[in-house]
């Protein structure tokens, strides 16, 4: 049988769903959907890998390395990957594509909605992996590398679906001249580009990087994944269990591979150089974002971002507080999508009959901050700062240049003696103070601007998204006009806007099947989680004519 | 009454066709459809225009210029355009865009299909315009010029309905957390990128430009069109056609505006160039077009191509060679997708019962050529060389560099003495001199290639394709095998294949609504007439949320 019969309704219910664009999941979010055996099971698996070999690949080497290390631990956890030469990686891709790219793509999809429920098994012990690896806390880990990343994938599988089955595979085409018929077979044939490398991130290394990984094998391209050298086992698991469903059915393994690296010797640019790499997924750093997009390949970056606030007026002072100070704290605001800059007038904030001002609002952002790290769920929801240097960044912004609104500083995190914490450092500028604003600061570290006017505020925030792009935007106004006008002036930059969220939803939670994340059309990336181009650029249609 | 409902059935119709592939036409191309008095109205309302400013864009200069020159007469038309500086182009393409970016898609569309409406009332007019710039005969022309290019600009239309329309509006998205829903407002923007540059060609002035043009407008760009000085009034009259149309419903004109230049100053580069340009869509030498491609904008390009024929065996050799013979004399080889080199096994073709020798196949090539030019429609399918450098580059290769099998020499054009005309020069050369034939040779001229074996044909085909790219690719083969594998080896470089063509079909002639033109995969250009992607790239998905 089938896989595709399988897994064909699902296929099918989740293409619906990225047409409507309503609600939809597929792997629920909530670790307790799951049990909670599942969950200590799923802490053993990973405990069980500390100091040895990662066999699951069933690659051969000669060499191993690894060099992840817990930000919670702080302590390498000792786990080693076979490392592969590039150009062994490309030998291998070559008839793992031939085999692939014939496989129709109705099995291709039924192959990967296996493969994810695959990963489902192992929902746990990958949120133990990049709870170890990136920082986060538990409920982040578990949803982002799990469910959500899950989704996502399974979002790009059904978009790829369709484009792939968007022309029919072979018509009979008759044309009339005079009293006869001229007729001819044509077939419509979906040729995928060719070698996919796939380069992750430290903080988001499976929900980053399967969007690209789904969409390249669903259009029939092999993919090498080049996770970054911090975060290597989420993918791992992912890349074992598809790894998995291709031997189970007779497929070249090969399809996809892991190309481990070190920091001191990376292989990134040897592998996206190399002249039969024909896609390119990246998150990471504008600096290396924009050198892989300069090399005239097929690109789909994710960059930096510097996201802004505009806080105009609201009918709820007390729950955009809170909102916002949640956004900000969430994984230590190391999300692509955390807002930065908090453009405030310095008039204050109006309020259903009154105003609150600046000052008091740097002192009520304050307090749902602390009060926020000091609830039971504080230091979880701030999890761990990925690594030494961004440390180090935000702590060079001097607070001195401002007025301090909140210092940065270590704070407990249960059970994790070593973990290295920093609460959010919130430093109150003037708007003259571009250069200290205007740049991506990334990490636990916000800017409120104090600008002249909301007008002011939108040319300010413009002004960031200009220089640095911006992968989201919330505003905080009651005025239909004037949220008319900054939805125009965004959306003309290709700038999504949010608008006046409380309660449980964040500017910094896209949700998959409804919400594309990030537009391609801003510095902050030339690519969008998942919108028809993520997908038809990763195969190119060819048309054939036979006549008789 | 809205546009669009007088030509909504016409857009569902023509997005029906397009997903099914199937034969299909709006604008009939044959010109007895149209009536013997609009013929000779036609060609009284083009001379009309000889020595006179084109007043039919309504657009006020100090300065008009012209140089067209006609290849029939090879005197000057003394037609006169508005020159427009750059600067003051892209000031009036701004405010033109912010009324047409809110134009609603459905009436956008309507709005682009009365064009065509108006532009079809002029098909003989645009036929003689297109004879006496392109130096096509009277059929190709009106074809080419009228029926086809709006074939084709429909397709555009309808594509860019679909997509544009592809996600909802808005939605109202509800999320269930514990026993309570959190709901929020989204809505879904396509937002156009920007001002679009189409950048023309001397030889399909409207049938490479109007695809372009249309999809820009459909998906909310504005458009500049830069044609190629020597064939700019086709194009004026369909820009007319256009501003008439949205003059007429209240929009601004300069939606679309025509930008003149001469040989000796062009602004072609200043254009692209200019920041305020993001989108630019061109047809030409691929010197330009790989300079084009390199400014990382979003582009559109056709370059030069060498289409190769495969000669294996065949089922009827008199309808193979006839067919051929039409294919390279068809406007004297001056179409994109023309064949250059035609590779053939010294050992000959394999026929039912027996064999054509090389030397065979070359001697019926001669005589097929001849008697297609002695026919009495002979010297109005080749029609005129439009340009003496392409006449001169031809003249260039010299008889002596392999076997002489056909002298391109002067024809006589009835009813013009003097056209610019030479019928085709063939010469057959050894597979060892790539040196002569792998690279493209643009005009009457083609090369035999004499090959060591079809394996060889195919090597060497492809080793073309490789250099300078292939918009088509003939095969004649009676053997099954050998076809699958001749077609994967050219679909894999996304070249396209015909198989046994014969009859009133040619390798030459791309349907619309049906065949793609291009695939956007080779070196001969990076896009498509009119695939998903040729739409999907002059906008951006951006999505807004708005809570309560």
């Amino acid at each position: 049988m089938r896989v595709f019969s399988k897994h064909k309704e699902l296929i099918y219910e989740v293409a619906e769903a990225i047409a409507s664009r309503n609600y939809h999941t597929v792997y629920h979010e909530n670790p307790k959907e799951y049990g909670e055996e599942e969950k200590a099971a799923g802490l053993a698996a990973f405990q069980a890998k500390f100091n040895l070999d990662f066999n699951e690949l069933n690659v051969k080497s000669e060499v191993w390395i690894g060099e992840e290390v817990s930000p919670y631990l702080q302590t390498g956890l000792g786990i080693r990957y076979p490392y592969i030469e590039v150009e062994k990686l490309i030998e291998n891709a070559r008839p793992a594509w031939k085999t692939w790219r014939n496989v129709d793509i109705e099995e291709r999809a039924g192959l990967l909605v296996e493969a994810l429920e695959r990963i489902k098994l192992r929902f746990f012990e990958l949120a133990y992996s990049a709870i170890h690896t990136t920082g986060q806390g538990f409920m982040m880990a578990f949803q982002s590398a799990g469910p959500h990343a899950c989704d996502r994938a399974l979002e790009a599988v059904a978009m790829g679906f369709n484009e792939v089955k968007r022309f029919p595979e072979q018509v009979k085409w008759e044309k009339w001249v005079g009293g006869s018929a001229i007729s001819m077979r044509k077939t419509y044939n979906p040729i995928p580009k060719g070698i996919s490398l796939v380069i992750g991130c430290s903080t988001f290394p499976t929900w980053n990087s399967m969007p690209g990984v789904f969409a390249s094998l669903v259009t029939g391209n092999p993919v090498i994944v080049k996770p970054h050298p911090k975060a290597v086992l989420p993918m791992a698991i992912v890349i074992a269990e598809i790894r998995n469903v291709l031997k189970e059915n007779g497929l070249k393994v090969d399809t996809i591979q892991m190309a481990v690296d070190t920091t001191a010797k990376l292989i990134t640019k040897e592998l996206a150089e190399h002249p039969e790499v024909q896609l390119i997924d990246y998150t990471g750093n504008s600096k290396f974002g924009n050198y892989l997009e300069g090399l005239r390949k097929t690109t789909f970056t994710e960059k930096a971002a510097i996201n802004p606030v505009i806080i105009d007026s609201t009918k709820d002072i007390e729950g955009l507080v809170n909102n916002l100070a949640f956004s900000i704290s969430l994984y230590s605001r190391q999300m692509c999508t955390a807002p930065q800059n908090i453009y405030v007038p310095a008039s204050g904030i109006k309020i259903t009959g009154g105003n609150v001002s600046f000052k008091d609002f740097c002192d009520r952002l304050k307090v749902a901050i602390d009060n926020l790290l000091d609830a039971k769920w504080g230091a979880s929801t701030l999890g761990c700062v990925q690594n030494d240097a961004t440390l180090k960044k935000v702590n060079e912004v001097s607070m001195a240049l401002g007025t301090p609104v909140s210092e940065g500083k270590y704070f407990k995190m249960p059970d994790f003696e070593s973990a290295r914490t920093q609460s959010i450092k919130v430093l109150a500028v003037d708007s003259g103070k571009q250069e200290i604003f205007q740049k991506e600061v990334f990490g636990p570290m916000v800017f409120i601007v104090k600008t002249e006017s909301t007008e002011r505020s939108i040319e300010l925030a413009l002004r960031g998204c200009e220089i640095s792009g911006a992968i989201t935007c919330l505003v905080h106004c009651t005025d239909f006009v004037l949220c008319k006008e900054i939805e125009e002036k965004f959306n003309n930059e290709f700038i999504p806007v949010s608008l006046n969220l409380t309660g449980q939803i964040y500017v910094n939670q896209h949700a998959a099947f409804s919400d594309f994340h990030g537009t391609g059309g801003n510095p902050s990336g030339n690519s969008s989680f998942v919108d028809p181009g993520f997908i038809t650029k990763r195969f190119v249609w060819v048309g054939n004519r036979y006549m008789s």
